[in-house]
């Protein structure tokens, strides 16, 4: 699957990964009063105008990026209804030719991962019947508990042909609170990066680069420098930029000689630009053309920096 | 809610959550056979087994014990229709009286743990109106983002009276390799243990303890033993008894004198008895009444144990 994300990301010149997370404030008026009209005010109501919403970005802005990343949380907030918006998210933007990155953030014990590789990555044997359960393409996923709880992930993307992310160094504030602390003479997330460097050893596609990657926030552009040379064949996730705070020139050490190695992922900067006073003009009935213009500025951001 | 629990575990003398955590092979074959000709081998067939399963311990549990743990991703690994049987779970354990610690490790930055307090533990407004979702009693949390992406939880716990239990040191064989590593004098766990100590303090519930616990492996006794002084007011959620080695005498240190201070989950172990040779008379037609048998074993493994 890194085959196919690179691929995509050297057709669009976009290294770009739009977040899809949605929040019912970002999502045009007119979408939602359609929504309460139909639905009431629901669970129901707030799936289907997330989908609206989310049909909106897809379609404003699939023939400019490689990928879309839903993140699940905002969607399992509305209960069953709103993970029936994510999955169909998943279909619709995979219908677009886009790569799908779940940001689900699973992990635990080795029995337990590999029931969250099978639902994210996998397909579930029932009866002897193969089914395909969320489906994404790459899966995120936190490295707390150690090999047995990575193994399960890997061995799915081996078999399958997908891939992950793995937490490195995150993007908030506090996440240097465990992330940053010396442990036994460098950081902990230089650990944690080296063991993903390790477990993505056997996964490197034709492109140079292991479906096995890390996530390291544009937030932290000095750690970014550092990662970069621990993990040189590890495709990075770089989560942070705009909103957050991160910058185009930041994001410079994240990426390799080859203009390969990161993606960058910007998700209220896009999917709600249209509440920025930068394009404030297109109005929310125009938040679609607003998006599509930001990743068409976040795009040209990115390119001036690397050059 | 952690005073909730507290009285339900001296009430029925037993530190005990059962693990719902339903594969398809411990379902007898009866659910299993109803299930595929009404549903066909689909996920559909797979809640609808998983369901009746559940209801069946449930059923013969309840009066024995405070709470069951239904670990999410043996659901969501069935998709949607996996998490109706999770949500149906929920409810059903709930009618019967019991506490639900809802086993989903979630965890991220600020605004996106925020979603998840709301999924799993919260409301969520949608266009003014106050929906429960998963509404579980407990969730558990993974500390690796650090501090911001633990108070959203801690505040809808705050808000809502429910609580959490965050990993510390987890049971797994390879839990060691970033847990156990030596950071600035003292082991990644301990660190992780003192913050669960100080993001507790203002949650302590009138049994003395918080509704901020940790998660400490029952197969680690002598991290027990250290972690049991570090946050005397946590309450300790164990996982690891039976299937995963730990025993009955392992579990002593996790305990304060006032013989309270830890729950220990068990899942396979009782769930699955009637696998085990010790069960086996109660055949897999029996299976509800042979988790009935374990748990009333495990509770006086554990009552030895403490006298």
């Amino acid at each position: 699957m890194i085959d196919t994300l690179v691929t995509k990301i050297k057709k669009t010149e976009a290294p770009i990964v739009v977040g899809l997370d949605p929040k019912l404030n970002f999502i045009p008026s007119a979408i939602l009063d359609k929504a309460y009209a139909a639905y009431g005010k629901s669970l129901e109501a707030a799936s289907y105008a997330i989908l609206e919403f989310n049909k909106g970005i897809i379609d404003a802005t699939y023939d400019l990026i490689p990928a879309v990343k839903p993140q699940i949380a905002m969607y399992e907030q509305f209960g069953l209804p709103g993970l029936v918006a994510f999955k169909e998210t998943v279909n619709y933007a995979k219908s677009k030719g886009l790569v799908i990155i779940g940001d689900v953030k699973r992990g635990d014990i080795g029995s337990t991962s590999e029931s969250y590789a099978i639902a994210h990555l996998g397909s579930i044997d029932v009866g002897g019947e193969k089914i395909k359960v969320f489906d994404e393409d790459f899966a995120t996923v936190n490295p707390y508990l150690g090999s047995d709880g990575i193994k399960p992930f890997t061995d799915v993307c081996a078999k399958e042909g997908k891939g992950i992310f793995i937490l490195v160094k995150t993007s908030n504030p506090s996440s240097g609170e465990f992330q940053d602390k010396d442990m036994e003479g460098k950081p902990l997330y230089e650990h944690v990066g080296a063991m993903v460097d390790k477990w993505g050893k056997d996964l490197i596609g034709e492109c140079g680069y292991s479906s096995v990657g890390a996530v390291v926030g544009a937030t932290y552009p000095e750690v970014g420098k550092i990662m970069r040379k621990v993990m040189p064949k590890t495709y990075i996730l770089v989560p942070g930029y705009g909103a957050q705070g991160g910058k185009g020139k930041d994001l410079v050490h994240f990426f390799n000689d080859d203009g390969l190695g990161a993606i960058v992922n910007s998700s209220r900067g896009i999917i709600a630009a249209y509440k920025n006073e930068a394009y404030a003009k297109y109005g929310e009935e125009g938040y679609a053309d607003a998006a599509r213009q930001a990743v068409i500025d976040m795009r040209e951001d990115i390119k001036s920096a690397l050059n």
